[in-house]
């Protein structure tokens, strides 16, 4: 395979890159400068030594415990239990939530072979048990996985005196109703806010 | 900037790739096996001193000559003068066209400071005056900029006996007449072919 085949092979891993755009990314590294292959290629090699789950919450970080879990200023009252590390950039992007991540690793997906074993679930009863944890927000997706995770965790913590909650489902905000699914719909009326008097 | 961050910043920079892709670019990187992350940042690494442009036609190659224009069974009467190096690839995967490529590297814009003079033009000339060419296919993009160039060429060569023709432009085959826009109907129009008697 030549050089750039054998490039746009390994582009096309990534989700979301087709062939197409993987080959135009080859053309793009060709045509810049070399200093930009240089440097994209060291960020790579360097990427997973830098950065590596934190021992206490699995989110990613470049130190162990990560900046949230050491952060004094942070509610260690409120937990917010998340799928993917990926899901504790995205919550803290959005300046929200002010307390401590746990990440799950997965959620429960019998057809593919995603038991609770292979989750992050004995060390989160653990958290519950010893830190001094009032709320545990399961930011979930609201799939089927995420469902059946969340009453999984229900039962799980059913003797702990820890207040579960989970994220409201329904319309995103400049959606459209006529757009909306049945299901999302069906959410959003059973999830729905009282306003008045 | 924090690992992630610069690597995303380095991704975006890849046309297509928006921060949120760049993101999931990051995720998946670090979520794959290390092995992956070194091989690419290898062939990253390698592409450019691997891959360089042909000294007689141009196009990218990992051999100078590049194998095209070295090849003896290809036609040497017949020479296609594309925009970029890649268009090269696109031909060629296409299965049509057996003769050989001059690559221009660019096409007459002059409201991006892109004159004739910054184009691969001389050598396009000297080509046609010392190999026995008899046809010239103009594969130019059917943009403004492609016609300037289509024009200024036939212009500097009309004083040589070679044939120059270029592609045709029209509705796309498995395209759709209603959407196709008004230009590229009435170039269907003007470049209609004769089916009978």
């Amino acid at each position: 395979m030549n050089p750039i085949d054998s490039l746009v092979a390994l582009f096309s891993r990534f989700p979301g890159i087709g062939k197409k755009s993987a080959l135009r990314m080859a053309w793009f590294l060709l045509e810049s400068d070399a200093s930009f292959a240089n440097q994209l290629a060291h960020h790579i090699a360097a990427l997973k030594e830098a950065i590596f789950p934190c021992s206490i919450c699995g989110s990613w970080s470049e130190s162990d415990p990560c900046p949230i879990c050491t952060n004094p200023s942070r509610d260690k009252a409120l937990l917010c239990v998340v799928e993917r590390p990926q899901d504790v950039r995205v919550i803290e992007d959005a300046r929200e939530f002010n307390g401590l991540f746990h990440v799950l690793g997965g959620v429960i997906a019998p057809l593919e072979g995603m038991g609770p074993e292979k989750l992050n679930i004995a060390k989160l009863i653990e958290r519950v048990q010893k830190e001094d944890i009032r709320e545990l927000i399961l930011a979930l997706n609201p799939t089927v996985e995420g469902d059946t995770t969340a009453l999984y965790l229900q039962r799980v913590l059913k003797d702990s005196p820890v207040l579960i909650s989970r994220l409201a489902s329904g319309i995103p905000v400049g959606g459209d109703l006529e757009y909306a699914d049945r299901l999302t719909l069906s959410h959003s009326f059973r999830g729905r806010i009282k306003l008045g008097p």
